[in-house]
């Protein structure tokens, strides 16, 4: 793990970090208490780690919380390049978009491949995470994530036992997600965007239901996907406390 | 309005009182913060001002938020004598489960009846609570409450323009609550118990469109609307704090 930049700003650290291919950003508290814990977490389709929602989360949680929060770049996306089969999904993206086409399945091929790719990375971004002095193997770990980060994110979980609770957004929600959802029984909450034209809420209550998960919510508010994350931090922040301490 | 006890216990100093016939308690923490928010709690259907999870919740927004609750019983519930016409309601309900026969119009009539008669006793609570010296009349004002509670709040909010946040526990949900619904428009939030034999979520979604809020959150989890309410007080306290302040 390489740190290549370090910017203090209101109270957090932010560090730009790179392992192997692997292009991650650290937001960490100033002044970190012992053991605090650490959230993963993963972007939408399309962005990348310093997405503005994103940022604003992570540095909501660094502030409020005292955690430690780290974002990567999936595959193909930000500071990495894409490969030729990206580089097609994102054309047929295009295409579809642009004819007014369905976009189902090329967008569940493309997350699921990008799932697949990404969970190895994610596991030894946390790998390196935990070595460091100020994290450590038994900081608390959780997940954030929206859209392509919760499809990332789910994947994560269902094989990565020290990541403990999970706030997971919005996500356009396709038929290999629900086996993975049956896998999955930490804490979590799962957004829903009650007013959306791109994501359907019914898929999402039968995502919410084949979760493993006693301790599971569903929260839903008005507006599109892409609108609820601003208004977000707060509550993922309170759900994660109660499940990770601070 | 008179006080006829005081226990203090774990930091809470519990009163009873009267005002006329309303019969009440109210929670103060035991050194509140000047200006500290005021939360007004509805019980459900066929409980009284001291159901546990209502005691629960209050001692917890007391505890952990600072601040002051207050509980009244609704016409007819708990130290309350019960008229002749809600015997009646009583009775048919007890008929109607016990043949299985439907009781929505039963329910929908008695919480009509019983909200029309509770709002005007919460608007004097509210006057005679903001007398006190110890909250005065600019304390923040909020409300939670479950099931009656819920449609007595709804009717309560709708009117009394102090009432600036609100928690809406599960509600069996009726036509002439859309109505209502309509013309609330402050940041709340409505429970959704997602898996419950006696109240199906599809009318409680088309409740929380009527509502004219802005700042609305649908939250469902697993389980009937009695066995939520006990992991609620955290939430609720939540968004309540973001709304009220402290």
């Amino acid at each position: 793990m390489q740190f290549i930049s370090e910017k203090p700003e209101n109270g957090v650290v932010e560090r730009d970090f790179t392992i192997g291919e692997i292009t991650g950003v650290l937001w960490s508290p100033e002044a970190p208490e012992p053991g605090a814990p650490l959230i993963l977490v993963g972007h939408s389709g399309g962005v990348h780690k310093r997405a503005p929602n994103l940022v604003t989360n992570a540095r909501h949680l660094a502030t409020e919380s005292g955690y430690f929060v780290a974002a990567i770049d999936a595959p193909g996306h930000g500071d990495r390049p894409r490969n030729a089969e990206d580089e097609r999904w994102v054309e047929q993206l295009h295409a579809a978009r642009a004819a007014g086409q369905p976009m189902d399945t090329i967008i569940a091929e493309f997350n699921l491949s990008l799932a697949e790719r990404a969970v190895p990375e994610w596991r030894a971004t946390l790998d390196a995470l935990q070595a460091l002095p100020e994290i450590g193997p038994d900081a608390p770990v959780g997940f954030g994530g929206i859209t392509l980060g919760t499809v990332i994110g789910m994947h994560l979980v269902a094989v990565e036992p020290r990541i403990k609770a999970a706030n997971f957004g919005s996500v356009f929600v396709f038929d290999a997600l629900f086996d993975i959802a049956k896998q999955i029984s930490i804490p979590l909450t799962l957004d829903v965007a009650w007013h959306d034209e791109e994501i359907d809420r019914q898929p999402s209550f039968a995502l919410f239901d084949a979760f493993a998960s006693e301790d599971k919510i569903l929260l839903a508010r008005p507006g599109r996907h892409n609108q609820m994350a601003s208004s977000q931090p707060g509550y993922g922040a309170w759900f994660l406390r109660q499940h990770l301490g601070r």
